[in-house]
């Protein structure tokens, strides 16, 4: 009974002081979604393990969690499969439910299901943890939370043109400079379809990425590895060199890609994304980056991907656009395009640059000091002043010792403190302390209520 | 493949507007707590079985949703013991891990586990979702919010105040009237005691409840019947009798219980806690109930129920005070209080009585009519320049029929429309329109600005 307890690994406790954190990540983002229209749903935290169960390939099926069947699991179960002790598949018949393991999933099947109230365009927004049975280690958990925001039922650009806002404006309240990356997956099409090998585009985007590093004779000879033939390799030589503005880099893809009607369309919608931009002026940069591949198997047009610059850490946002989300649940004809916020990684880069603004994380504003019955009563009629007022604020509850009582004070970073004795109680007033910097002076409610309200 | 989905039984999806309404609810008590100095906390979904098995009876335990082990769960197990097909001993071979049940059990796990972290006292809430393998009925969820607040590490009664006066503060912003109720578990022991029939509470107190409905002499052969001695129900007729102002019932308690110690610091409790809330002035009635004896088991002081005064529900917010929340951790001494708002109860009060202010529910604010790829330009510049104005607004991401894009307007209850044609476009303003009433005229941005502002 007695044995100190743990949690599962993978999992996390969030403490007061990360939760706050945390909170200013989630309402910062949650209220730009507001600001462009999209609107919030949530789906349970359980799914029926026919809804999860193939979306995400064999190795997706064996990282779900699974959810025991109440009651009496073995019903219906031979001795002999009993005996199989065929782990994988005992385990669908001993559970029908499991944990949901992204939001995309969830939300096709929330549109198939809920298609008849939903008007579309549909701008949702969810935020909610999701589980994966990953090997935990570090920056990897089990249980962590996803912000995605999609338009689905549109086909319309300025869908990606809004989501790029959406990002150059969550991470400009945030203070963090980053770097957007877009691409385009009818351009990477249009690539492979020009130089006539379809399959070896990420062997493609992986070499030019290493342009920097290794220098062009050893691209073009890694190509050369990758089977790549030498009619390809000369072809792709003015992208693997594309440099420049975007607007340059475009000019050169329409000249290379001019053969293919994929490519062309690719470098349209990037053209037009990208005008669309640059009219509206981010605040951050925005690059067109061949390389940019992720999620290649499920994005069927612009790919986007956040990288913050003065932190050496992974993509901190992506996404893109998609056909058919719905299809696997029997509708079809839904299109989206979506992005996801990395909260986690958000979380490490304000960390690092320090960058949680004051009020976002701090508590209590105003701790009144507890000496007993009297005038904890006194300060009580004070304290409800106070928040009314709609400030932050506590009195101790126990007559400990002054000490004890302003470590609680100092540990919970409470700016002002009120200490209410004797003497104030006959004055009407309470001696006002800044913790920062020591000063104290005796003033009314109504004037402890301004100078924090000031002190904002 | 194309089988319609669903979502597991006794699970419930959130549409936007449930959302906001949920969100609003959230909202405002997380406001509340946060004007009290609490601070949130959040714990994993999962928890290891150990922690949470035993903790909630026999029937708790077939309640709690367990997770399979990854990977091969039957290694260790002999045929034998497969054979046996005993599911619930099986259970807890084939899975470690299980879904929190509730918040109070996570929460004295979290305390145990940061001991050294946490400054007593700990004043926490935590929001978070539960799972119950309930048999799902109206009402009753298999997933469903709690929100929850304590304070751990003081034995203080001004903490019972100031829960009374969040839980006051709460539903006066949320607009609903309603009855606090307050015991003390200590009166109930006094009663006990006095009476010589400590096992009897229950039944005492389900017999007292009945006064009204069915009057003295039923009451009192209802207590007969249920094996207390008359002695005992004639020292217990100025208990059932009990009314009048709370100080007239606890002069009365004080008479009757002078011969329990136990009974008059529950008397002496109840005192100090009502009267400082007179003191403070609460904007809702709080009586003092001495039928009052939810989780009996639990509470080892003050028992707060409450009701909604125009709506027929059950409770929809409780709390108390209990002794060694830790315990059962190893870690002893740790007391304290707290109250949970029930979020699905108040969801339908609020409902029930319309009271979502309207700012709280609805999303955006403005929908730009979108005629075509020069028109939908000019508006994006505008947009942004409205957002900037932190004006939640859309552009209608395709140029589809008016009669479309006002359906949209209309289902996401947009209140203004912009429109922005070639006329419109010439003269550098947009045509505004009020959903509402119908009116609309020329305006620039700047006017559209300022409208929007004062619309709210």
């Amino acid at each position: 009974m007695a044995a100190k307890p743990s949690i599962p690994k993978g999992t996390r406790d969030f403490s007061p002081i990360e939760m706050a954190k945390r909170n200013y990540i989630f309402n910062t983002i949650r209220d730009v979604y507001h600001l462009y229209g999209f609107q919030q749903i949530e789906t349970p935290a359980m799914e029926t393990l026919s809804t999860l169960m193939g979306k995400y390939g064999e190795e997706g099926d064996k990282l779900l969690f699974k959810i025991q069947n109440s009651g009496d699991y073995f019903s219906g179960i031979t001795d002999e499969e009993l005996l199989s002790r065929n782990a994988a598949r005992l385990a669908s018949k001993f559970c029908e439910k499991g944990l949901r393991y992204d939001l995309t999933v969830p939300f096709a099947r929330y549109v198939v299901m809920h298609r008849d109230e939903i008007t579309f365009p549909f701008k949702r927004y969810q935020i909610q943890p999701v589980w994966r049975a990953d090997r935990p280690q570090k920056g990897r958990y089990r249980e962590f939370y996803q912000c995605d925001a999609d338009v689905v039922g549109s086909d319309s650009l300025l869908n990606e043109v809004e989501l790029m806002q959406i990002v150059d404006t969550v991470f400009s309240r945030f203070g963090v400079r980053v770097c957007i990356k877009i691409n385009n997956r009818k351009i990477l099409s249009g690539i492979a379809e020009i130089i006539g090998e379809a399959d070896k585009i990420v062997d493609i985007t992986v070499a030019i990425d290493k342009l920097d590093k290794i220098g062009l004779d050893n691209v073009n000879a890694e190509l050369c590895e990758k089977g790549i033939s030498e009619e390809a390799i000369a072809k792709l030589q003015p992208i693997i060199l594309l440099s420049g503005t975007n607007a340059e880099k475009l000019e050169t893809l329409k000249k290379v890609l001019a053969g293919s009607e994929t490519g062309m369309k690719g470098v349209e919608e990037s053209e037009f994304i990208l005008g669309a931009l640059e009219k509206m002026g981010l605040k951050n940069e925005i690059e067109l980056d061949l390389t940019l591949a992720r999620g290649l198997n499920y994005y069927t047009g612009a790919i986007f991907e956040v990288k913050a610059l003065d932190v050496q850490i992974g993509s901190i946002t992506g996404g893109g656009r998609y056909d058919n989300l719905t299809g696997v649940f029997g509708m079809s004809g839904v299109s989206g395009v979506g992005i996801s916020f990395g909260a986690d990684r958000i979380f490490d880069v304000l960390n690092q640059l320090d960058l949680y603004p004051r009020e976002a994380v701090n508590g209590t504003e105003l701790l009144f000091v507890n000496f007993g019955e009297k005038e904890a009563a006194y300060a009580m009629g004070m304290l409800t002043k106070v928040r009314a007022a709609g400030i932050r604020a506590e009195l101790y509850p126990d007559a400990s010792k002054m000490k004890k009582q302003m470590s609680y004070a100092n540990a919970k970073r409470v700016p002002f403190v009120a200490i209410v004795g004797e003497n104030e109680m006959n004055e009407g007033k309470a001696t006002l302390k800044n913790m920062e910097t020591g000063e104290q002076s005796l003033a009314s409610v109504e004037e402890i209520i301004a100078a924090l309200c000031r002190g904002e």
